[in-house]
């Protein structure tokens, strides 16, 4: 059975991982010819709308994923008439459009910051009156890891922001002063089985996911389950599904979807039973989904431009190391270190000492 | 990073599995072109007393280690010469010899079943008085998997036995009426360092290991670790060493060594700290080793012959596939599962399910 994947980053690296031990091949699509899956199995190098290049993937799958947000809706849109393709178009479409994903947690009754779309500089004022500032006006489409997004402080920031954007239709959405950063990752089966991983707890430095730590039995799983268990039957969604949250006071408010594998599940590669990545592959395949318990705390560092002294880090007990092999970059996520404990006070000491190995105070 | 491997079937396949973490690469070399290794590095297909072929890899790797254990002695002769290869030759030339290897035991007061060397059919007689009936005769090298040995009932068993055997080189050895069949997994790094794994209690069938199950906090822990300590520490070892051993009793007998990952330890990739694997590739790459400690009970059943309904197995709570990619032939090991649970008593009836959907009785 051949998995083709579009993009053939660490995401689509570490599905491949996942998916060996299942007796997967997997075949990649990417426009670098640098990707970091492609030692792992075959790739078509090319542009995600590429549509020839598309079906040349689709053709040699048996079943086909993403582990890229921004491929092109026109590709999603005819690939799942060649071969099944998972998740479904449209949570990829939702989560392309920032308007259609805070419209949509509204339609599903899950509670969001206040929001507005700002389509042209005449909707500033309104939007402003609507949702209040602090405020950050952030582009509808191709946001990520902070990118795309202004805070705005003062009514008169606001067109300046909207020119810096390039004057794209935005939303504008209140900046909510949150006592947590959470997410949940979720996981639908082809025959609606679902599971939820215990939420993760995330630190973002520069716009960039520094650590998540799981927390089993916190107080907030319920509720997190409740919301996104409402947008995996609203897409009737197929894999897994990542929500992130803000939490304020016993609030939680729903902030973006990824519909993929998430940067804060990779602490499920050793720290729960079943990986986000099996899971994931479980459900394309129509497969039963495994067991989504952590084996105890679990926390994940990124290593984020560059790698420290391998191994410094792996003498830390409990550390494993997840390296992408990607050339080093200022910015770019490089691979993460993973921690898991018994207890949750060794956590802490052992998560300090990763902390100093990865070089961060 | 890249690390060359003699071998490239399914121990090779689940070393490049856990060492693309750790940002490695991979090489294998094999005669086959099959090799189910092979979608995961470069292949030198070439047999292994090819030496042009095994300088080859030699050249483009940073360590060189195998999991084929008939590699011939003169290509591990010369390869330490051009690069670092663990473990050592040493190990290898013992283990391929079944004389030098009960002899090592015996010299490091490790103890053994009786057993006699039969280097001509002069030597049965002698022999038998040594060791006396019934006995196994078995050749004194390129046995494996219950093949190069028959079982000696009466003394006329043994002339035609020799026969059978081709004529060569043999061990007579006590056939050891064994409460208990036993393995233990040890690793040592480049610095000495040394951890061991929970003793596995093991069934074979028709020659083939079947089922693995680990036992932590076995009483003969300790006595298992002491017999493998002696060996690392005679080899001045590096990477993982599989010791088999009989119990009888209160009493350990040491049958034999494998200088290599094996698959009585194919357990710890879910049910272990850290697998088998990364131990292995942690120790030759010089880093520190990761905790052997098991996160609970957990079994392995090996897939031989032909693969079962994946689906149905991955139903089976706290179950985990590992497909080899191997063309089902009989007698062939394709696979296996992993089951890991919270509780012992949990574990028997989900073995007992996971043995139903593999298909044994």
């Amino acid at each position: 059975m051949i998995v083709g994947i579009l993009g053939g980053g660490q995401l689509a690296r570490m599905l491949a991982l996942a998916g060996y031990p299942l007796g997967l091949k997997f075949r990649f699509l990417d426009p670098s010819p640098e990707a970091c899956a492609g030692h792992l199995g075959g790739q078509v190098i090319a542009g995600f709308a590429d549509h020839a290049a598309v079906l040349r993937l689709a053709d040699a799958a048996h079943v086909v994923t993403f582990e890229f947000e921004n491929v092109p809706a026109q590709t999603l849109a005819f690939l799942p008439e060649r071969v099944p393709t998972y998740p479904p178009a449209e949570a990829l479409a939702v989560a392309q459009d920032r308007l259609r994903e805070k419209a949509l947690f509204r339609d599903l009754g899950i509670a969001t910051a206040r929001f507005a779309a700002v389509d042209n500089p005449n909707d500033l004022a309104s939007a402003l009156d609507r949702v209040g500032l602090p405020a950050i006006l952030k582009t509808r489409t191709l946001g990520y890891d902070g990118k795309g997004q202004v805070t705005l402080r003062a009514p008169s920031d606001a067109q300046p922001a909207w020119a810096r954007l390039g004057g794209v239709p935005c939303t504008l959405e209140e900046l909510v002063a949150f006592d947590r950063e959470l997410s949940i990752i979720a996981v639908r089966g082809r025959n609606g089985e679902t599971a939820f991983y215990p939420i993760a707890e995330n630190l973002h430095r520069h716009g960039i996911l520094h650590l998540s730590r799981c927390r089993p039995q916190d107080p907030m799983q319920a509720e997190a389950e409740d919301a996104v268990r409402r947008l995996l039957d609203a897409f009737g969604y197929v894999g897994v599904l990542a929500l992130e949250i803000f939490q304020v006071g016993g609030r939680l408010l729903a902030n973006e979807i990824a519909p993929r594998v998430h940067n804060t599940g990779h602490w499920t590669i050793e720290g729960a039973v079943t990986s986000q990545f099996e899971n994931h592959l479980r459900a394309i395949l129509g497969y039963p989904l495994g067991s989504t318990a952590a084996h105890g705390p679990a926390a994940m560092v990124n290593l984020v431009g560059q790698l420290p002294d391998l191994g410094r880090v792996l003498a830390v007990p409990g550390a494993h190391v997840h390296v992408y092999g990607k050339e080093p970059r200022p910015g770019r996520k490089l691979g993460h270190v993973t921690l898991c404990t018994a207890r949750e006070d060794e956590l802490d000491a052992l998560l300090d000492e990763v902390l100093r190995q990865v070089g961060e105070p």
